[in-house]
């Protein structure tokens, strides 16, 4: 028997000094520029970077941001950011992140973003080519014992 | 008759290009950089400035943060940032925010922060003189009618 | 007698934690950020704010940057940043800038840009009457003695 | 016959989104990140990361900055950061940088740091074996035909 479960992505970072503030950890907004970079590379994995669907006229802007800080990430640490897509609709996508410090996680979040017409910014359906590639990327099969 | 309802302080910022990203609005990690503005200033509204707490050896790290993106932030807008706070605890604060361009509503928010010991990093009690500041300054006295 | 000197504009800013880096200090990069809102407020203060040039379809992106840092800016500092323009050719204009905190000057830059045109992305002669509001407000008499 | 030349490192960096502007390039403010990466990166190859010189009670503040940009930076762009060190004294180092997107040359830039002790702000002297170390490691031997 088999089962699905969601693909994980997991890109990596070094923290710099730009990115920490005078508590000495980075600053709370710049985990969102790691959310970021987790999605980018999802979507790039997915096969079809993030440029691809400016070309076709879309645009994915966040609509909800969340996250949830454990523990500080550190000047120098050299982070993993794990991203995935929970939840795909016909004109929107969820991801969730983690960001880890080797084993230890740092922090969780999750943004929900709305597909766009680039020219009219209004709300538009997923090209049926591109959702259906992008759901079949979403998940993978795992053998259930 | 009367009622209390939380005090909220306004605060305004002018977007830079340095805000904006390529899709030509305010980049949704720079929203947090507003809401810290917005906190700053309800704090030194209270009487005490955030950096009176670093010198008490104290810190309020983020635990969580959550944004809900409604229209798009623009290059050169004066935004209001309006920030207040629904709940205080006795190792904690919460703060909720609104981001406003003119009358237009175009981005919510909130944080959770833990109040910690600088030197420990252990969880920390308000001191009581400063709990009893900011209870009293939280809310404000509202004629029902 | 009477002679000219370049007008400065002055603009504020207050430091947030999400400006420092570690150090306890604004982190260096984000001194750009303090040129962009002197050279806006000059811009705007002329008479022309900066979206105006983007609707008569020109950009002034930047082509040199230069800052020497002489005292750190700390978080919550009420900054000054004065900014006048030294020098403007056909295609460009040069800028100049202070940072200051009170009396204190913490540290000095410039900025070259070139002007070009939005959408063929060339070189481009400022627009007659625009080059002329500009040299016109770029200097202010000064009484000799 | 041998000669010397300045021992140069390169380090990579995916642009995101939130590195550009509205202007659809990278903003410049933040190559100074750019150059931030290459220089810790050009430190950590020598065998002496940034943060062991923190332990040893060492800083190296930024002094002076310049960025000369000649074409834009954009979005998901894979960007080279080569770093090197033109000129060591017995209280400061400058770093050189240039930005490249494959063999094109995007920007190019410098950098000026004094050494500073940490508690008491002081310039200091670089301690006798970490001078020998960089000064060993700034410059390779290069054969001259």
């Amino acid at each position: 028997m088999s089962a699905s479960s969601p693909r994980r992505v997991s890109s990596t970072y070094r923290v710099i000094y730009g990115d920490t503030d005078q508590m000495g950890v980075v600053y709370y907004a710049n985990y969102m520029r790691l959310f970021e970079i987790g999605r980018n590379e999802w979507i790039r994995a997915s096969g079809t970077p993030y440029g691809r669907f400016e070309e076709q006229g879309m645009m994915l802007p966040v609509a909800e941001v969340a996250c949830k800080y454990k523990r500080s990430a550190l000047y120098d640490d050299l982070l993993s950011i794990v991203c995935w897509s929970p939840v795909m609709g016909r004109a929107s996508i969820d991801f969730a992140y983690e960001i880890r410090r080797g084993l230890e996680l740092l922090a969780t979040g999750s943004s929900k973003h709305a597909v766009l017409d680039t020219s009219s910014g209004a709300l538009k359906r997923w090209p049926l080519a591109l959702y259906e590639i992008l759901s079949l990327y979403r998940t993978v099969e795992t053998k259930e014992l």
